[in-house]
Parts: C-alpha cells; structure tokens; sequence
C-alpha cells in the first residue's frame, strides 16, 4: 500500500513539532493559529533551497534538513529577532521514508536548539525542493535594517568570509585536499541569533551574509545611500593555500556564498561595548568604515587603492 | 547583460507590492517586519504549486499567477479570517520577464482585491514551482476549525462540487466538448472569503475542499471523532453529461480535487440564519448530518445506502 501524504506528515514531522509557546493551533488544521507576544512586531521570512542548485542531490538528507532551516534563522538573526515558529513547504519526487526521516533529524535538531517551532506546511510532488517560511518576534520598533548605516560607522564581520564557499570548491574537486572544517561551514552554518539579538543594542545595519561580503555589505550600502572604505588587511582569512591565485583568493573571501554570517555597522562609540563583548568563539572583526561617498573602496595594506571586481553568487 | 534576481524583484514585484495594512517593513530587507492587529490572533497557511504536477508547463502564467493565490487564500477562508499579507518563494528555470510579468498579473489582480499583501520573497533557479506562504486574522479565539462538528449537526458547502475537476478532463481530452465554465473553475478558484467570515458566526467546523468533497469532509470527522449520513440527491450537479458513467459522475462530484470551495458543519438552530443569508451567487446546499457513528454513510434517492469507493486526490 502506498504511503499518504497525510501519514507520511503524521509519522515524520507531526510527532516532532512540539507545542510551541503563543501557538494556539499546530499542525493539523486548514491553516495554524498563533499569538504575537505582547508589545513585539512579528518578523518574517522565506527561503528556498532547490536540489542541483543549492545542494547536491546526493547530499547527506539529515545536512539538508538542518541548513533548510538554518539558512531562514540567519534571517532572522539579521532582524535582531527571536525565533518562534516556520512553516515547511516540501517537495519531493517519490515518498521516501527513511530520506524524509533523517531530512527530519536535520531539522528538528535545530528547531529544538532554536526554539522555532514546526507549526504547518505542505508536501507535493515535484523535483526536490524546500521552501521554509521562518517568523521571529523583536521588542516594537527594535529591529535590526539595512538603511541604518551612517558616515563614520564602524563596518564590523562575524566569521572567516569565504569558508563555506571554499569547502563547496573542495567538494566539487577544484581545491585540494578537503578540509573538513570549511565543509562543515557550508554544510551546517549557525544562524547567528544571539549575535542579532546583542546587537539591537548597538548596531545601526545588518544583513546576513549569504551572496557573498561584498555584495551583502552592498545592499546595506544602498538601502543606507552610503559607501564603504574597507582594509583587505584587517580581514581575517583562512589559512592560505599553497596554489591559490590572488584572485582566485579575493573572489572566495569577498565574493564567497552560504557564510550566513553577520555583517553590520555601528556608531563608533560602541566600539568598546562590541569589541569588549564575549562573543562565545564568533570570531567579530572591524573591518573598515562608511564614508558618503557611494561604492565599496578596497584598501591594501601601505593604504593604497585596490581594484578588484568581485562577481559573488549569482542567482539566475 | 543578464538580469539579477535583484532587478527582476525590482521591476515586477516590488512596484505592485503596495504598503498593506500593519506592515512596518516590507519588501527589501531580511526579513518583513508586520503587527498583527490588536486583540486579533494570526492565521498562516502554506501551499506550493509545482508545474507539471499542479498546472500545465504551458498554462497561462496570468491564471498561475491568480491561482497560486487562490489556493493559499482558500485555506485562510475556511478558517473565517481576513487576509493580511503573504510571501512568495518563486522557483524559475530561467529569468523570463514575459511569464514573470503575465505571472504578477494574475497575483497582484487577486492580492488587490483580496487586500493581501505582497511582503517579501525569494527567487530560486530550478524547475518552476512556487510556493506561497499566506497570513490572515481573526478576533481572539474565533477561528474555524476541523474538530468543532458534533451528532447532529447539519452538513453543508458551497458550489457545485466537480467542476474543476471535470474541467480538468476536458483540458486533457477525457471528455468532450471542453465547458469554458468547468476550465475557468480550475483555473481561477474563488476563494471563499466572505463566507468563511460569515462563518464565524455560526458554523462549528469547516475546511477548504482542495482533495476533494469526501475526503476533506473526511477530515472534519476525523478531527471531530464523528461520522456523517450524505443525501447523494442534495448534492447540486453539473447538468449530466451524455455517457459519463455513474462510477465517473460520482468520482468527479465526490473525489473531485481543486474545487476550494468551502465545507461545513453548523447546529441546527443555525438552518434559519445560514438558509437565509445573502450568499451572493454563491451555492450553499445542506447535504446532509453528522453522525455520532464514524465513516461516510452515502444514501441513494430512495433511503437507500449505496457503497461508493471515492478515491479523492492522491498527493503521491
């Protein structure tokens, strides 16, 4: 007998999606039922990962299921937001249990470490794909954006840039050996959420990391009509590989995807509260400053200019 | 020069993406930032529509565009709420302005005169699907559910239930001539909005009909641990077409999918109020009552139980 729809969700997901705080009605009904906490905004999201594109078919299910998730808190993060809840749309071309039971692993590992809890969703029939829709709560008025940055703001990173988009490279043969660690990156990045959260004190922009520094830093440049001076020298990097050409280099560390880390700017006079916070092994680096005038200026290490055209991810 | 994910959002979503009600941030950052409206709870449903599986590679983007609404709309009709605002995560092979253009046609007609609004999204390179993540409000605790059915209730819904489905026959060659009426029903579904508002009143359970009439009135028993005795004769019929065979007939009426009309269960004190409302065009037929014995009882002309075995839509 073939498996249902309905038992597959039942079996796999419902068992797991525990009941979550202001959730009313869970899965289970033509639509959930839910309560904003008092005196917070609701934050919302929505991402999709398509198998050939985003991961490999072949790619370890349980990976999967946590970095469909991941990928949407590290919206949230970039809001400053709590989690609460996601909804999962799921498609699949065949229904096959023990692939949906680890995907499910993956996910509800991080859902219970989170604290986003499943609260509805939809499988169909289709080419692989995962489109999760994530919601958060911030205090009103307290969220993190990305017009915030002002001249003579601190330009600020968490992370090594370019790790993730360097184990991709390892995986598909074009660098060797592989490390594990960079694949871990790009296999199980961790949604910044209590950096997100520490920063409505302080920050004035923030944006995730997910096309590539230089792009990311970009769009916080023009929801903010500012530019940025950045010192390539001050920006942490992975330990250099012997082989690797210096733009080969550049296009990994700046233009590299999937960090899902933050980047934000910050008024100068919390330098000391940043600098001084216990970050809990997020490596945090300033990495330069906004300035009026528009674009990105890359400066090496005796000060001078630096041309360098950096393409990061693109999606169509 | 290709055109970015970023340009498309610009030009084709982002200009009809008015600012809605209650929403503080919309398109353009990490995440929207919304409030849900005081002393109101938040609805939220999810549906994807995949091509090749949901709609025809070839169908006209413009009935994609308004159904990939509808049927996200219909969900938050059966639970008596108001819409909001929705996300929508758009799958593409290729960036096709032409379609992505046809395609916010048909999306935006319905989101303007549902009054959802457009919030945020994300576009994806891969085989066409969209997936669309719908929010809607209800005054505190007066959601409809599945599970408020009890004995003796009587059982009603909305339209005439196969439409759809026939049309989608006759757009695959089954049956001839091709109706325009049954074809338009498939492909612009009118969500029940207002009757599932009216609803609120007075109905103790409802459900949207997207698998069909006895499986979704399946799930009302199921969650409200009841049965139902169905009057086959109550049921409003599209006018008999010559040699469709009894077993078709009743498979199309009862088992037919993407109907999104509406189903539900209300106290008889209720038969005056909901007999005499103003429905606008739209059918409403008391089909029959609820059981307190479990399983669909189907009851021919004459009193008599007939044995129908209605498979419904199979999602896999």
């Amino acid at each position: 007998m073939p498996v249902s729809e309905f038992d597959i969700i039942e079996q796999v997901f419902r068992a797991r999606a525990r009941q979550g705080a202001h959730v009313i009605h869970g899965i289970g009904d033509d639509a959930a039922v839910v309560e904003v906490p008092e005196g917070h905004q609701l934050v919302i999201s929505t991402d999709t990962l398509v198998s050939g594109v985003h991961f490999f078919p072949d790619a370890d299910p349980y990976d999967i299921g946590y970095k469909s998730l991941a990928v949407n808190l590290s919206d949230i993060a970039a809001m400053g937001a709590s989690p609460l809840w996601f909804t999962l749309s799921l498609t699949l071309p065949e229904t096959n249990l023990e692939w949906l039971k680890l995907y499910a692993e993956g996910l509800f590992q991080l859902s219970e470490s989170s604290g986003a809890t499943l609260i509805g969703g939809n499988m169909a029939r289709g080419p692989l794909s995962i489109s999760i829709t994530i919601f958060g709560s911030v205090p009103r008025g307290d969220s993190l954006l990305r017009s915030g940055a002002r001249p003579g703001d601190d330009i600020y990173f968490t992370g090594i840039p370019g790790m993730a988009a360097l184990g991709l490279s390892m995986l598909k043969g074009q660098i060797s050996p592989v490390s594990s660690v960079c694949v871990q990156r790009l296999n199980r990045p961790e949604p910044r959420l209590a950096v997100g959260q520490f920063l409505r004190s302080c920050a004035s922009a923030c944006i995730d990391i997910s096309d590539g520094l230089a792009a990311d830093l970009g769009h916080i440049l023009k929801a903010s009509q500012v530019g940025a001076r950045i010192e390539l020298n001050s920006i942490p990097r992975f330990e250099v590989l012997p082989g690797l050409k210096p733009e080969t280099l550049w296009e990994l560390v700046l233009g590299g995807s999937d960090d899902y880390e933050m980047c934000f700017t910050a008024h100068p006079r919390h330098r000391a509260l940043i600098e001084g916070h216990i970050w809990n092994d997020v490596p945090v680096s300033r990495i330069g400053r906004i300035t009026a005038e528009p674009g990105i200026k890359w400066v090496g290490a005796e000060g001078e200019e630096m041309r360098l055209d950096i393409k990061g991810y693109q999606h169509f």
